[in-house]
C-alpha cells in the first residue's frame, strides 16, 4: 500500500508540474502555494491597514466596498447578469464588472444603489489597436460605465515597443480621464517575467492611470501576492493595485491586502463576505460547494 | 505490476472525466474521440472533393490553401509574426490569422505573396458592442485585412436576444462587404446547444456572412466533426465552414473536411502540410514533438 501512496504521489508530482492540475495548499497559511506569503519577498506594506481588515478584521462593509463583483464569462446572460446586480447592490460591493455588452443594463439595474459599473476593455488578449481601444472605453463610460480595466499590449511589451504599450495605454487613461472614470491597466502577470511586471507598472504609472491589476482571469495564472507586493512597489502609494484571477476565498483575500492590494476582483465576492462574517465555512472545505 | 497498471488506468480514467487531460483517440479510427466520424450523425457531405482531399490525396497544394495560418496567442512578438508569415508565404496557406495589433506588420510582410491576412474581432469572448465590433472590422482593413472572423454574442444568443445577435453580425458584415473582404462568424460552438447552433448559423446566412466558423481556440472546446456537419447542413452549399480549435493533424483535417468544412484555422498548419507529403509521422506518435 505504502507503494501505491508512493506511486501516487509521483503522478500527482508530474501533474502539478505540468499544469494539469492545481498545486495544494501551504503547510504554513493554508493558502495555496502562489498565495503563501513565505514566497513574497520584500515589502509587505502598508496595504492593509488600507482596508482596514487588521483594524476591523471580519467587519464586512470594508471587504465588500474593496471587492468588483465580477462575471464576465462569455455565456453570462441577461438574467445572470441581473442577479449579479442584485448582489451587488444587497452586499455594497464597490463595482459590478462585466462585459461591454452588459454595461447598460447594468447601470440601469444600479441607479442610485451607489454601486459603480466596472467594464473590460481589449479584454482578455490586450491584443486589439489603441483607437479600437480607446473607442471600447467611450463606448462603455457612454453606457454608464465608471470604471475601465483595459488589458495592455502584451505582445507589445514583449517585443519592447513600450512607445507602442505607452500609447496604447495612454489612449485608454485619456478617454477615462475627460469622464472622470477610474482607470486600470491589466498586466496579466502570468505571461510576464519580473522586469516585465515592473516596466509596465512604470508606463501604466508614467500615463496617469489609477490602477495597476494583476489579471485577466482568462490567462494560465491569477494573482499572486508575490506580483502584488512587486506591482505596489513599483507604482508606490499613491495608485491602486486590484488583484484578480483566482481570489476565491477571505485568506486569500487577506494575504493580497497584506501584499498591498487595494481593490479585489472575484467571482466569488458574496462569499468571501459571508466568510468575513462568520457565516459560511471558507470555500474547499465546505462540503458540496 | 498488473495491480499499478489498474490503479494508473483508473487515475487516467478520473483525469479525463475531470478535463484534466486530453482523451485517448478512437480505436476505429485513430482519430481524437471528437473528431470520430462514428460519433457524426447526419450528412458526411460532399465537403471533402470540395478541398480535393479524396482526389489528390496528399496534394499539398490543396491542403496548405485550405488554412489559416494561426497565432493568436497574446504574447506573441513580432519576431513570432514575421516567423508565421514566412511560412505562410512558402507554404502558400489561404492566409495568416493574426490579432488586430499586428495586421498592418502581417500586411506588409505579405505584399505580392498572394497570402491574404485575416483578424479577429470581439476576440475571444464576443462581449462587446456591435459598434465596437464594427469599428474593429474596419480598423483591421484599413490596416490591411483580407478577412475578418468576427465572435458572435454568446451571451446575447443565449438569452434569446437574437435581435441583438443579428445586428451584431450585421455591424461587422456589412463593414467588410463595403471593402469585399471575406466575413467569417465564429459562433464558439462548445459554449451552445445544438439549437442555438442552429440559430446562429441562420442569422449568420441571413445577414450575408460567407462563413460560419467553429471555435475561438480559446474556449472550452474547439471544432468537432458533428459541429461541423452541423452547420453544413444548416448553412447548405454556398458558405464556407471553418473548422479551428484543436485541429492539429492531417486525420483530423480530412475528418473535418468530410464533414463538410472548406477552411481550416490551425496553428500546426506546417506540419500539417509536412505530413500530407509523408514527410513527418503525425502528431503525438512523432518522437520528442
Amino acid at each position: 500500500m505504502t507503494d501505491y501512496r508512493r506511486l501516487i504521489a509521483l503522478i500527482l508530482e508530474e501533474l502539478v508540474a505540468a499544469g494539469a492540475v492545481a498545486p495544494a495548499r501551504c503547510e504554513c497559511h493554508g493558502f495555496t502555494y502562489e498565495c503563501c506569503p513565505e514566497r513574497v519577498r520584500g515589502v509587505m506594506d502598508a496595504g492593509a491597514s488600507r482596508l482596514g481588515l487588521h483594524a476591523h478584521e471580519g467587519g464586512v462593509g470594508d471587504v465588500a466596498s474593496s471587492i468588483d463583483h465580477t462575471l464576465l464569462k462569455p455565456d453570462a446572460t441577461a438574467d445572470d447578469i441581473d442577479t449579479l446586480c442584485r448582489e451587488a447592490a444587497e452586499w455594497t460591493f464597490a463595482t459590478v464588472c462585466v462585459n461591454p455588452t452588459w454595461v447598460a443594463r447594468a447601470a440601469a439595474r444600479l441607479r442610485g444603489t451607489g454601486v459603480g459599473v466596472c467594464s473590460v476593455v481589449g479584454f482578455p488578449l490586450g491584443a486589439t489597436t489603441p483607437d479600437v481601444k480607446q473607442y471600447e472605453a467611450r463606448r462603455a463610460i457612454f453606457d454608464g460605465a465608471t470604471e475601465i480595466d483595459m488589458v495592455l499590449n502584451v505582445g507589445a511589451l514583449k517585443s519592447g515597443d513600450v512607445r507602442l504599450v505607452s500609447d496604447d495605454i495612454r489612449a485608454v487613461v485619456s478617454a477615462c480621464a475627460e469622464r472622470g472614470v477610474v482607470s486600470k491597466v491589466i498586466l496579466e502577470t502570468a505571461l510576464l517575467t519580473d522586469e516585465e511586471k515592473v516596466t509596465a507598472c512604470t508606463l501604466a504609472k508614467a500615463a496617469g492611470a489609477d490602477f495597476v491589476k494583476t489579471s485577466t482571469g482568462f490567462g494560465p495564472g491569477g494573482a499572486t501576492a508575490g506580483d502584488v507586493a512587486l506591482m505596489r512597489r513599483v507604482v508606490g502609494a499613491e495608485m491602486g493595485v486590484k488583484a484578480s484571477g483566482g481570489v476565491r476565498d477571505l485568506q486569500q483575500v487577506k494575504a493580497m491586502v497584506a501584499a498591498g492590494a487595494t481593490r479585489i476582483g472575484a467571482s466569488a465576492g458574496v462569499r468571501i463576505v459571508k466568510e468575513s462574517r462568520g457565516e459560511m465555512a471558507p470555500a474547499g472545505r465546505a462540503s458540496g460547494y
